[in-house]
């Protein structure tokens, strides 16, 4: 067995389908985002605009989340020093989590390290809680969704993208008697779809199955006090779990599940991913709770949100750019080849300083792949009208097809 | 089906067995650890001193940690706004990574959220590179380690502990040619026993199989650089995959592995939970590559730590109790029952204000629960005092066994 020589393999495998990832190096300024400094392999340093990132809204950079944590770091230090069960409990995480069930009308929240492990922990351990438990899952659920669901080894069941007859027909097909769940996500992040969440929901009631939603793009962006489209919608309630994240909208690290007191108590006792794990650092869920805060009372960064999106969307489109919309804040721009794809994306940074990383498989199907920008209230128009000029002169310059500007 | 009643079976079943565990609200204050505020459940403070965490130098509350973390998030903000591939990598992920490649003579490192999550996506990663992987577990290894080697459902055996004439029968016992990897840790920190690390890994030569430690309990405070036991033994040139923690005597969080370029490029572009969860915020892979740094230098804290469980130790012993001495820093006091040790952990809390949480199932195995206590540099000699006359007196109210003090 040479070992060398598999790991090579493996990563000849992406190189050769074009797809094997560089990672940029980016220091971000505060207070100056979108704007950062790219440092090159080769130490050079560039001025560039983040146009791909996950901060939504900017509140990585605000004032009232970078004073939350400067405070907690000088009352009460770096790490929490334990798992939440052996001193790792604070009040930062105490109040962080009662900030989330408060935003989700739910009786409690739980916090993980991620969303990641949120979910990964919360539907592998449902699996092992309910025994029987078939979990109904979205083709397209996120990557945390599916290790766990995995994970135990429970039944399952994939149904095609927001495909309710297909979901009608899988829960038609199995013993009204056994434990059910249907998992999937309010907005899809690589196409900005939106699920049928009300219609899910009255099949969950049909067929007496869990509801379990990942609102992990929308926490902080949609809904009157950012408590997601299942907020917006008046939908909360009627969901059991609700898994969030405090990494993009609200700008830090961290994710969380809000449900009712007894299936927090449960995950919270049996999941191996939230026991036996270090708790956030204080500091984190200081500046954590102070954004969920924060974002409960700040319409203004919602709305500019969505008007910048809006905009860049109709720019791009009048421009005969294949996009796809559907009317949330996410803005694909479909290429469809992961080696023009990347191409794109160095001419973007070389040329004209604007960061958009590649997505690619696995991260969309192949055949998909693309750049996907991410306006925020941040990125005003002199940014905008910079982007939308690149892609206008890289698109003619690398001869690829733009709509009919009819359809 | 009742889902609410499935919950409740669940718990009850964890209050029947008297492991139910209530988390303590606890509030360090910077420079006053172990001294801390616990927030009872009906809002009234006690100070108290903490004997249970894993921030195992008092480095969470170094000035040389704090001052990299103020000074991160007043350069770049609170959150790395993505994953490591979409705009998360910054210059402080790769001077951290940086560091601990230095630290543990490796190539390269890759940083994780947790070691948790480190340890679950690399071995579960391992199996899927390397079709037909068997991999050799220690019969005690972490709960992460285990999640790791089960998830792909690949071949595994687990060794009986530190066995190593098992470990030998179940490797030849397999085919020569398939490729395998032996996991285990280099202390258990449950016990503090040490692993025979030179032993196991004359084995892994003999075989051909990889080696991967899980040196959590150890980096930071064994060797002359804080490389950890490998390092002490000069073994870590011999180790494949190093696993370490950032979150314990680091004081901060996170979690890493070290190994060549190309099993960190491979895991890099093929795990999962690496590659689709954000990135760590840079203040904390600033405030955690400043301890990194700090204590490849600080021999003093690793030589006051090591002389306070000595100490703590022999005290103990000398009065009899049934402590466990593998000789480490690690000071486990075996009650054996669920239920007299949450006892004596809430009367140390009560009465002596000292907290302890105690150990029970899964944690460790049943019938061996256990309070652990954890000395530091910053438990002085008032603090251990307060420690050993509380331990006297509440053995002795609970009329519990003592070993015989010639044993």
């Amino acid at each position: 067995m040479d070992y060398s020589r598999a790991f090579d393999d493996a990563l000849a495998k992406l190189h050769d389908e074009g797809r094997y990832r560089t990672f940029f190096d980016i220091e971000r300024r505060k207070g100056q985002f979108p704007h950062a400094t790219w440092v090159r392999p080769d130490g050079e340093e560039r001025e560039i605009a983040v146009w791909c990132g996950n901060d939504y809204l900017g509140m990585g950079q605000h004032p009232v989340v970078l004073k939350a944590m400067h405070e907690a770091l000088d009352a009460t230090g770096a790490g929490s020093g334990g798992t939440r069960n052996i001193s790792g409990t604070t009040v930062y995480h105490k109040r962080l989590e009662a900030e989330l069930a408060d935003l989700h009308g739910k009786e409690a929240a739980l916090l993980f390290t991620s969303a990641y492990i949120a979910n990964d922990a919360t539907l592998s351990t449902l699996a092992r809680l309910l025994p029987g438990l078939i979990i109904y899952s979205d083709a397209l659920n996120h990557a945390s969704m599916i290790e766990g669901i995995r994970r135990n080894g429970g039944e399952k069941r994939i149904f095609r993208h927001n495909d309710l007859d297909h979901l009608r027909a899988l829960l038609e097909a199995d013993d009204p008697d056994a434990p059910k769940l249907i998992a999937f996500e309010s907005i899809y992040s690589m196409d900005g779809d939106f699920a049928p969440i009300a219609a899910i929901l009255d099949l969950a009631d049909e067929f007496n199955a869990m509801s379990y939603i990942d609102e992990v793009h929308a926490v902080g962006m949609y809904g009157p006090r950012g408590g997601g489209v299942a907020e917006r919608d008046g939908l909360m309630g009627r969901i059991d779990i609700i898994n969030g994240t405090l990494a993009k909208a609200y700008g830090v690290m961290g994710g969380y599940i809000a449900a009712s007191e007894r299936i927090c108590d449960a995950i919270r006792s049996y999941a191996p991913g939230f026991i036996f794990t270090t708790s956030l650092p204080p500091a984190v869920a200081a500046g954590a709770a102070a954004s969920v805060a924060h974002l409960k009372a700040d319409q203004t960064l919602r709305d500019l949100h969505q008007e910048r999106a809006r905009v860049l969307k109709m720019r791009l489109k009048g421009m005969g750019l294949p996009i796809i919309d559907h009317g949330s804040h996410i803005v694909p721009v479909i290429v469809g080849n992961p080696v023009h794809t990347k191409m794109l994306s160095d001419m973007l940074l070389e040329d004209h300083g604007i960061y958009a990383q590649p997505i690619n498989f696995p991260t969309v199907p192949r055949g998909t792949e693309r750049l996907r920008f991410t306006p925020s209230p941040v990125h005003g128009p002199g940014e905008m009208d910079r982007l939308v000029r690149a892609m206008d002169a890289l698109w003619s310059h690398c001869a690829l097809n733009r709509a009919e500007l009819s359809a």
